[in-house]
């Protein structure tokens, strides 16, 4: 229960943090952030946690993070479903938060949020082929990332900081092409306060995250068994 | 006594860092470094203290923070009050100099120097609401981050990175709604150059991070207790 | 070959991390990451490969590295050619997938995707000369960060970040001057796609950073033997 | 003897690398680094080279350091003028390799290089009292965060990212009042090539950077003896 109550405050955070600097900072006139600080914070939700609460859940905080950990051999299947439910429970609750606080200001209009989307809706007007090629590739690349800095072999304590990093660099390449999710429960968390465009396309980032977890699960377990 | 001393310094150091390259560098003409790089500097502020002055004072540097770690059992009552009053002292002393060194050009105006502030003193136009949802889950979210981070079970030694990088977070995402705070101490050294609105608004800026910082030393124990 | 595999991969993170995020990312109207972004995009597709894949093949990514390596006395040489070939074609690998994200939104043009270049194709202007200066320099230094990092007598555990990082500080310098290579893989990947004057110029970037490398590896073992 | 070539490439790295940022990566047209990446590049310069370097000759890089780190009593007073000595001959060799590369470029102006000012010569027309506050104030500080971090009782191993982060922290502060010094070797290499006002006011940028180092080494001896 604990674990849960964990990864639900880790993936509030996430959501809070990552899409709050998206929609309260990045076009802020002049002085915002734009995606370099909407990177940044991404990558510091995770850091965080990681160090935080690390330690009592494994602060995965994202459906695919588990799906891929399950897949590679790092995480009991019996758990999945529960992370999963807790994570999106989380970032739907840090969403909320952040749509009491972005509409405490007079001519607000929610927009897109921070939903994610692909051909018009997609920051820079990609295509599906784009976002699903650009989705599947992250996602593998940020498991890898987290099987890699895991694994009995790494340098024990740098993990946090490279997994949280390696999610900046992932915002840093691809906010452009799908406003980036690596991650169903963010991506739903913005997509039901969205509506509409948001839940139709919503799809894409379920699948197409944990496809690229399963694979870099299968690829990781090869190159370096935890047992080894 | 050091333990005093190096408390005035290291919050003297996060005033001057935080709020100096507020006033001084923020909205430098095209090549200024906006909200990113006042996200960094706070952060940086409260990193570099961590490692230098941490083992002399476990280096707090915000009466929310000491509050928080003495409800969530990690510091003991009896100093609360001359720590916070340390603090308060070296922030004010932080905010003199930067005052000195701010007014050293012709033409300077002191204008909002960096207060906290709402409604008409929001950086972004947010009122009351969202100022107080925003300072009270930001501080939340950076006592649990402490608490989680310098937890028995957490990897030593990077509690000062992640805590660091978690000040910077926070201000990436809230700066355009209360110029961010999360600490008390801060907003007094500011408000007492500027007074007036300042003076009226800052009851908030303590209330509301301490209740953050108190729920979050609730939840952290109950998550988690150090001697589990 | 589980180690020709990690190259491979780590290659490829890296071009379509570093070169992605400058296709993708730096121009992006007013949001736009610039060269901070995409030098901290370069330095993170390291540092996250480094703690990942860091214990399985040593997390080269690049033939100056594996060469400079070899002149410094830590690696041996009849592993040089195998992961150089392997550098360059997971370098492909990542220039092909980033042509297909790119390609996917109306009015794409491949024009100088991110490939390196002097004279006119330099993106501030700058000569030859300043070009063979700059690899070189750049090259030498990066070697001597990754030998004094690795050696025995640095702090276990930090040198990905340091090596990270520091290809992060040698992109915030030099992007102006070639677009920053110092690495023959990362420079091939893109100008197999852009051809023309992008392979003409590509001996430049073979040369320089290996003349750069070596230098460092005999710098770097009088300095500080490993087995001193 | 080795001790001395270390902290002359280290020096000659930090001037190349931050004051290169600076005059070729600053200004660029849109995608310029500006402040941010220059306070960014400056820090990395320190970060590197302390864990490829500081095993060799604890890395120095700046004579305010050496002269601080002697009066804390953590450096042999027999060292200090050997190591300024080869610390601006660094600096002065990273200022040659850097005008080499700049001039490369049809239309090169020497301009102000990378040289640091007040009055007129101030980035942002800060006054001479400004300035000696600001570099006494900064070069306190950053000996702190020297003294403290590499304290026997800190975290062993983080001093390097903490002191080459503090760097970037003071940078984000304080370039607009005097481009930023809190190092006589840094400002003696850019002087010596722009000559005329830079070498008139350079008296101000060895006196106030080692009149703060030396109140740091005093106070925090008081606090922390080493041998505590």
């Amino acid at each position: 229960m604990k674990k849960l109550i964990a990864e639900f405050i880790g993936t509030f955070w996430l959501v809070l943090g990552g899409c709050g600097s998206a929609v309260l900072a990045a076009g802020f006139p002049e002085l915002g952030i734009g995606f370099v600080g909407v990177s940044i914070a991404f990558g510091l939700t995770v850091l965080t946690m990681a160090y935080a609460i690390g330690h009592i859940s494994g602060c995965h905080l994202n459906p695919a993070v588990t799906v891929g950990l399950w897949v590679g051999g790092r995480f009991e299947g019996k758990d999945v479903f529960p992370y999963i439910l807790s994570q999106v429970l989380g970032g739907i609750a840090g969403a909320g938060i952040l749509y009491l606080i972005a509409s405490g200001k007079s001519g607000f209009e929610l927009g897109g949020f921070a939903a994610n989307g692909f051909d018009e809706h997609s920051p820079g007007g990609y295509n599906m082929q784009s976002a699903l090629i650009t989705e599947i590739v992250m996602t593998f690349a940020f498991l890898i990332i987290i099987l890699g800095t895991t694994h009995k072999k790494a340098s024990a304590g740098f993990a946090g900081m490279a997994i949280g990093l390696g999610l900046t660099l992932i915002h840093l390449i691809s906010i452009p092409v799908t406003n980036t999710s690596v991650n169903p429960a963010r991506s739903t968390s913005q997509a039901i306060f969205v509506q509409g465009w948001a839940l139709e396309q919503l799809w894409l980032f379920w699948v197409a995250p944990i496809v690229g977890a399963i694979i870099a699960g299968l690829v990781y377990k090869y190159l370096a068994p935890n047992n080894e």
